[in-house]
């Protein structure tokens, strides 16, 4: 794990950010700190997007997969806050589809309001990184011609555990999706098409950014089906684990 | 207008909600209440959505007038909070389009949290109707497959003026747009596809709606371009006029 970790927790009826170091957590109230036992808080989503923006096919080894050109620009779509759940968060499946598949992706945090980034100064508007998982109802998004409904079901967009970092290189991270322990996903950010501070010029020139959006950055080759009671984990190399099981509508 | 009308406005450093009474607006305080000039109050967007869901191909002649099939289901897309600009709010037109365009749409505002709701309680959670614009950039989304960046610039989502009364029969009510005061799209909500209780019922069963959450139920034929300068207003019978114009970006 990175050294620098950050988590959004829950203790009695307060919300807070505090730095995770090993099993516990520092939590800066200005002038001390306090620390808290991790195991002792609840996890919560890293963040409250006011929006997710993600981006399709922005590997190009997933691009090759699935026999397509790479894409001159980013495509671009949405999935509602609504649809946000954490690590360890159920995934519900919806009685709506019959088939859902994982895609694990490294996700942008951001960190202020912005507009017009160039990207050479997109690390100056982070909050950080974290894994993301791009949940899709692969047989509804086969059939709309829009993807809004076939990723945007409640708990489609489990995001965490942590914001790792926003230093860091990530242009050349291990990123891994795991179900049931199976290795199905195992790629690189190296291989994406349009870089993080690419997208963050490409996405803040059209909309203003506010903290704590999530920009995910597309999904590697290997994408594939979930069952009920599977457990699906997104690993990426210095960001972490973030696992998630699958659940019945009922 | 219809008698029951509620702003949402900013005075001095309060924002609060009030009934508009000719040209005064009523502040409910509680135990008493507060009454300004409408005049002297700066008008907001009716709400701060989560999300904006709108649908797409919804009127049956704005079908015919395309050519394209009745839909099955409604065919939903999002539109990023980030594009929400008020009545009178300027429409800012992209560096990146050549060809932005009109939609004039009835739009919903939930008042509640709520999810898995029926079309015969529909009428349960809404905070009330109000006009909405969804303005598109024709050319982006041509290209694009998804729609997301088309219709996602900032100031693409005006929407207002008021909030409507959600007890009203919106089933028959004149819609109208006009550019410069030309008539441009002319035709009655009798011409929808699926109607409000419906949307409401398919949309609450796959995504948790929030208070303040935007449905805007499509539009109907007659969409053109705009052009830096342009006034365009958006009038729905019983419901309001919504009236922006168009700016450079520059």
């Amino acid at each position: 794990m990175h050294e620098y970790m950050i988590g959004r927790f829950k203790y009695e009826n307060e919300i807070f950010y505090g730095e995770v170091k090993d099993d516990r957590v520092v939590v800066n109230r200005g002038l001390y700190s306090d620390t808290f036992l991790l195991s002792d808080l609840q996890l919560l989503p890293p963040a409250q997007p006011t929006k997710i923006i993600c981006v399709g096919l922005n590997y190009r080894d997933h691009a090759r997969e699935l026999n397509m050109a790479i894409p001159d620009e980013p495509l671009l779509f949405l999935k509602p806050p609504s649809a946000i759940t954490g690590n360890l968060g159920k995934i519900i499946y919806p009685d709506a589809s019959s088939r859902i598949e994982y895609e694990g992706e490294l996700a942008v945090i951001i960190g202020k309001r912005c507009k017009n980034i160039r990207a050479s100064e997109a690390g100056s508007v982070l909050m950080g990184y974290t894994c993301f998982n791009d949940v899709t109802a692969r047989d509804i998004q086969k059939k709309d011609v829009q993807w809004t409904r076939s990723k945007g079901f409640d708990t489609f967009a489990p995001v965490g555990p942590y914001i790792a970092d926003p230093t860091q290189d990530v242009s050349n991270l291990a990123i891994k999706t795991r179900v049931n322990g199976i290795l199905r996903q195992d790629s690189n950010t190296a291989n994406m098409i349009f870089d993080v501070p690419y997208l963050v010029e490409f996405i803040s020139s059209m909309m203003t950014l506010e903290r704590g959006d999530v920009i995910s950055t597309g999904t590697p080759p290997g994408v594939g089906e979930l069952f009920v009671g599977d457990e699906v984990e997104i690993e990426i190399e210095n960001i972490g684990i973030l696992k998630n099981t699958v659940v019945s509508q009922y």
